[in-house]
Parts: structure tokens; C-alpha cells; sequence
């Protein structure tokens, strides 16, 4: 499996980070998963986000088109893209929902709705994007995530935990996706600290099963059901 | 006021850029804030995550010497640095709780121990660094942030939002920290779509005041109170 993330310059920090961190935590988690792949993919060899940091990219948006599921991500750098026929057509070109999970975070959506991916659709962006939205026909709703098929919207940066939510499911199934959010809670929350255990605190980095640690009963932020988990990132 | 993230080789992703994320809103958010300064603090010019991720530094731990408030990040890299007594020496020369904000992320915890910061106290960290937490004589709490004076520690990679928005309550005050923290909200949490205004749409990077939009009541995270906050950033 691939997951693509498309950055730009201007792009928003969290908006790439956030999923960057939650795709490449399920090879950590699960290393048997040789197969999974994360990659950010821009138009240059590296791109600068409005909080600049300069970050390298691991390939140009044409190769797209060999991910299973493609997150577009947000920042001011979306208005000048919109308005770039080149760039669109390239990117276009390696997009199909027929075949891949789509998802925009935040501004991301204008790129969807450029590429008339949004067309006819329901969709959510950040505050900030809305009339520009709604001027390519969509229709804006105020919602955290809007799913239709194989195309998603997400609006407000931490939304972006029920984007990458839906990409890991799709992608690797529920209980992956609930090992991968939790593994990122606070303690206290979908993580406790008092059930792990020394034996697997030897070995926190390897191995499916290792570092379990109980669920709390709080689920607050609507994430999903808690079950048995793994907490063997963030350490 | 200047905040320092100090990170190092096989740093966890998000605690490195959620920190990284929030700090560098404020001079986004306030442009009249021109004395406000983010820096990444290393060992090397560069250093990479535990997600793969190669990032550059602005400069050397020893810099932190000069930041108001400095969080130490967190991953793997902490369990070599507990032992390098070179580094600690270093970093700990650098920082001063009499006159420093000083918080860690996860097992960063690690590191404010091996430095002695958190002698006689209470502290959170992540599950997998409880073990080694308490071999330094540190009584850790089943809770996402704990804080003593100027020194705090968060656990779980998303309680970095409380670490963050304390620093950013005691550098630039209240108001500032829900202005940031509503920003990177889900919609429908502590973000709206409804009022944003076109208005401000058009100057949507710029000036305080402009881009005002009204919270929602539902705070169900824990981050503080609610309030009229700004919608400008993650465009």
C-alpha cells in the first residue's frame, strides 16, 4: 500500500506533518507491513511551509498515480495553485477515484473542486476557504469530515485525524487505524500509562502484540471506538 | 520571546511539529509580534525523524541559553542522549528553570530527568518511558500534563496542545493561546465555517482582529475556555 501526501510551498505545517506522522506509524507498529509506503510528493526537490521549514520531497506529483490513497494538503500555497492549468493537469492526470481514496484537508478541497473532483458534492475546508469553494459549486457544510464514496474533505487541522482515520481503514483495516490514533492520544485519554508492562518496554520498537496497553473508557473526540491497543510510538 | 524545540536524530514526527505548528502561528496570526522567534535546536545541521523524515536545524543546543521557554522533544533518540553525558552537559548548561519555561513531550521526559529537572516531582511521559522514568526517582502521574512551576511534562503525542498552550499562555497570554489552539481546531469543535466573513477573506494572512470567528460551546478536550478567536491560519 502507498499513501501520497501532495505539498506545495506555503503549505500548512500540521496539515502535512499530521499525516505524515500517522502513515508512517503503521510500518513502526506493524513491521510485518513491509509493503506500506508514505510519501510526499511536491513539484520541487523540496518544499517550504508557512511556518518555514524547508522539508524534502520524495517525488513529483506525477507518481500519484501508483498510491492507493492520496492526501492533499492545505496552506495558503493552494490559491496560486488553483489558478495554475499546468499544475492541475499534471496532478489530474495522475488522480482516479475509481481506483484510489482521495481526502483534502483543510484548502486542500480547492484543488479537489479544481480538478472537478468535488463536483455535485458536499465538502468541508477551513473557514478561510469557503467562498472560494462554494465559487467552484460546492456546496460547504459545517462538518469536520465529508466522505462521498472514495473522496473525502477535511475541515480544521486536528480533523485531519478523521482523515487519516478513514485512509487507515480503508487501507488496513479498524483495528490498524484505532492502534494508530490511539499510539497518538493523550494519556488519559485513549492511552494509559499504568498497564505496560517491563517485558515489553525491552522491546517497545518491534513486533505486532508487544506493549498492548488497556483503553481508557473516555472517548471525548469522537475518533472511534477504543479497544486493545499498542503504545510503542511516540516513546 | 523566543521558544527553542529542541530535537534530535529518531525524534517522534508529531512532537517535534505540533509544537513546531503552534508556536509559528503567532506570527502569523499577530504580525505586530515581530520579537516572537521559533527555533529548531540540534547536534547537527540536520536531523531525521523516526517517521524518515530529514529536517534542518536553526542552531545548537547551546542556543536554547537565550529562549524563554524550550521543549524538549521526544522518540527513540531520547534513550541514547539519557546516556551521553556530553550532550547532557550541554543542554543542561543551556537551560535555567529560574528564568526558562521548560517542557517536555513524551519521553523527553527522559532527558529533563537526566538533567535533574524533575527532582522530587511529579511527571507524565509516554507508557513506554514510564519504567525508565522512574528509575530516576520521578513518581509519574497518569495524567497528560503535569506541571511544577516553570518546568512541565506532557504525555501522548496530542497532549503537546496543552504543553504548547501553556507556553503560549505565559509568553503572550490567554488570548493568544485560544486564538492559536481554536486555529488547528476540527470544525464543528472550536471552529466555524458560518461567520467567516468575505471581507476578511481577502486579507485572510494578515492583521490582528480580522478573520474573527465565533467558537462553538462544545469543548470537549480539555484545551480552556472558548472564545471569539481567528480563523487564519491552516488556509
Amino acid at each position: 500500500m502507498q499513501v501520497v501526501i501532495v505539498a506545495f510551498d506555503d503549505f500548512t505545517d500540521l496539515d502535512v506533518f499530521l499525516h505524515w506522522d500517522m502513515m508512517t506509524r503503521v510500518p513502526y507498529l506493524y513491521p510485518e507491513r513491509t509493503d506500506w509506503r508514505v510519501r510526499l510528493l511536491g513539484t520541487e526537490d523540496t518544499h517550504t511551509s508557512m511556518g518555514g521549514l524547508t522539508i524534502p520531497m520524495h517525488g513529483t506529483i506525477e507518481e500519484a498515480v501508483d498510491a492507493d490513497a492520496v492526501i492533499i494538503s492545505s496552506g495558503k500555497g493552494t490559491r496560486r495553485l488553483i489558478e495554475d492549468k499546468a499544475y492541475l493537469a499534471r496532478l489530474g492526470a495522475a488522480l482516479s477515484p475509481q481506483r484510489q481514496r482521495i481526502g483534502s484537508q483543510c484548502s486542500g478541497a480547492l484543488i479537489l473542486a479544481a480538478l472537478g473532483l468535488l463536483d455535485g458534492k458536499t465538502a468541508t475546508t477551513y473557514p478561510t476557504a469557503k467562498e472560494t469553494l462554494e465559487s467552484f459549486g460546492v456546496t460547504v457544510v459545517e462538518a469536520p469530515f465529508v466522505r462521498h464514496g472514495n473522496v473525502a474533505t477535511a475541515g480544521g487541522c486536528l480533523a485531519g485525524l478523521e482523515l487519516s482515520g478513514w485512509i487507515l481503514e480503508e487501507l488496513a483495516g479498524a483495528a490498524v487505524r484505532d492502534a494508530v490514533l490511539n499510539s497518538a492520544a493523550p494519556v488519559g485519554a485513549r492511552l494509559e500509562i499504568a498497564p505496560y508492562r517491563a517485558s515489553s518496554s525491552t522491546v517497545e520498537a518491534r513486533g505486532p502484540g508487544i506493549g498492548k496497553n488497556r483503553a481508557a473508557s473516555r472517548d471525548g473526540d469522537g475518533l472511534g471506538a477504543a479497544g486493545q491497543h499498542r503504545a510503542k510510538v511516540g516513546a
